[in-house]
């Protein structure tokens, strides 16, 4: 048999495994089992435990009733599958899998499933993937960055077709549910989450979209994204309803500023934090520095949301081939907020943005 | 200010952990945060953490950029609130709520986020809450009885529209996508799973549906549900492709025997492993023993799967209130799978099904 996509991506685990003098990894559903085997059950009470080791095959532990879907996996005839029953220890059964030593554990795995080995597994430790393994799923082979360009222009193209709509007099739900359509009209298979904040519902990062009716002169934060064969889109833009207020359109420009910074601080080499200082500089210059409540950025792939993260105290080298989002912000308590974020992939002398659509200013009707 | 329903909660979360001899609970965003607060951010991260310490009042730590969205959930104006900033520990923070002891987490807590709390805070142990307080939400109030059997209904409908449709030369997925429109239609705010399992396939209990056309003669395992207000609907009934073989008659009867069998064991005090084995008696007796692969249900509410679960070694006593799905089946890999499931309530004297689907065996197209 020739080496499999998936046995290439576990030997490579593997290897950072060793390389980062651990045990091996345990990896629970989500995006680093869907990365490493294609298999991708959702995450639940039942114990599913791929075990990967540096020293011995992988195995994946999957519930007994489970055992068929894992065994239809894309690598589910070239990797050992152990079924556990109900009413069995799971715990147990892993442990005998895990031996001893540290392993790095999904971040995600839940709480239960950690307290259910820390018991069974005496001989273990865990320590969080994302801080053991940052690198594990951050550099992107050509496949997966080709996916993170259509889903970044497919998330382009929704915020365009938004652009023509009418937001003064209609509520932000209205709006977030025509940003919805547009995504799965562009080529989305998944809306993942629609932010509309309008006027002072803008100055909270992560509003939900509510009854608030959109006014004339307000700023709207739009941010948005969804997936499309696993991979995610993740784009911010700040519009106004008809003409801007002086101080809207200055925010507006420190914060595209900000944006600009942290774009060209990108490189090779360069660690995550400076790219969030950059951003923070240009904003703490202009005086609204302790209203940039948030970081520059996080890493984008199989989750919206992943390592590198670019914060202060990230010292992680960046690489070519990373991708994540630049996405400044600054925001006024009771009066609006600005963000504009792009998708960034790291390139061997800088970056380029996945994200196309303009930055600048757009009014809406 | 009168007591709102919310603080009813959160007091009696406390009492709850006071009689279970623990400082308190670490709640995480998911089903328990919006039972006890309304308060349903997305599981991310950045850490949020509800802490519910049995000698003072509740605090909620959150990322400051949401602390806007927590202070407008439904006690935000009646709970203290702490934020934390990007780049700050929020453990250390987490360790001051904390203080010490031994504290029920969520059991779908981000790995991450406990490992993080067992570092920061040392003098704190952390158990799942399912198996720490069991009780949590397991007992449903009436407002919450309402919606399960209203979402339960919906499903049911859903059920009966599909009866209608043809199933045979169709794929799988054709057919999952029908059912995910019927849920909509009979009133689901979201479709939560579609599983159709034809043939061999339905030997596989969690089979995601594929591409296989459903011949005549299938039996066809459908397995879906689905939310209203946050309440969770979840059915099981399998079907025939035109006239069934004697082998899938003979186990279907058997199946069916079994669930009104761990349906007729269900009453207040019975620890719930008993009506898994009734259900289990009657598959042995029959010879089919080793083919009940899974135990016979699970808790359900706001998550689709809780406590209590209806599985061998889980002597927790019912109590009026509770609601469960009984849903033993019989799995014949390479042939066919048979599985049928209801909702139940426990009741004073007994149990009643929310689920009314006819449990006939229904031949389709």
């Amino acid at each position: 048999m020739t080496t499999h996509p998936y046995e290439t991506r576990l030997r490579g685990a593997a290897e950072q495994a060793a390389t980062a003098e651990l045990a091996g990894l345990a990896v629970t559903p989500g995006a680093d089992l869907v990365y490493l085997t294609g298999y991708a059950p959702p995450p639940l009470e039942r114990l599913t435990l791929l075990v990967v080791r540096v020293d011995r095959d992988p195995v994946l532990l999957v519930p007994a009733l489970e055992r068929p879907a894992a065994a239809s996996c894309p690598i589910g005839d070239r990797i050992e599958i152990v079924g556990w029953i109900d009413g069995e220890d799971p715990y147990e059964r892993a442990a005998g899998l895990l031996g001893s030593g540290r392993f790095a554990i999904t971040d995600s795995a839940w709480a239960s499933h950690l307290i259910g080995l820390q018991r069974a597994a005496g001989g273990c430790s865990f320590v969080p993937a994302s801080a053991a393994l940052p690198l594990l799923r951050a550099i992107k082979d050509d496949g997966e960055l080709e996916l993170l360009r259509r889903v970044a222009d497919a998330a382009d193209r929704a915020f365009a077709e938004v652009l023509g709509i009418r937001f003064s007099g209609r509520t932000e739900r209205e709006v977030a549910g025509e940003l919805a359509v547009a995504l799965e009209r562009h080529g989305h298979q998944e809306v993942g989450f629609t932010i509309v904040g309008s006027g002072p519902n803008g100055a909270s990062p992560h509003h939900e979209p509510g009854p608030r009716r959109i006014e004339p002169g307000d700023a709207v934060v739009l941010d948005f994204g969804g997936r499309i064969d696993g991979y995610c889109s993740d784009i911010t833009r700040t519009v106004v309803v008809g003409e801007p207020d002086p101080q809207l359109e200055e925010v507006y420009q420190v914060v595209r500023a900000a944006q600009q910074a942290a774009f060209e601080a990108i490189a090779p080499d360069v660690p995550a934090e400076r790219v969030d200082a950059a951003a923070r500089a240009v904003i703490a210059a202009a005086g609204y520095g302790e209203r940039f409540v948030h970081r520059t950025g996080h890493g984008i792939g199989l989750e919206v949301h992943e390592p590198p993260y670019i914060v202060s105290g990230n010292a992680t080298p960046l690489r070519p081939g990373m991708t994540f989002s630049v996405e400044p912000g600054v925001y006024l308590p009771g009066r609006f907020g600005v963000r504009i974020e792009d998708i960034v992939a790291v390139t061997d002398d800088g970056a380029v943005r996945l994200n196309q659509a303009t930055r600048e200013l757009q009014m809406v009707p």
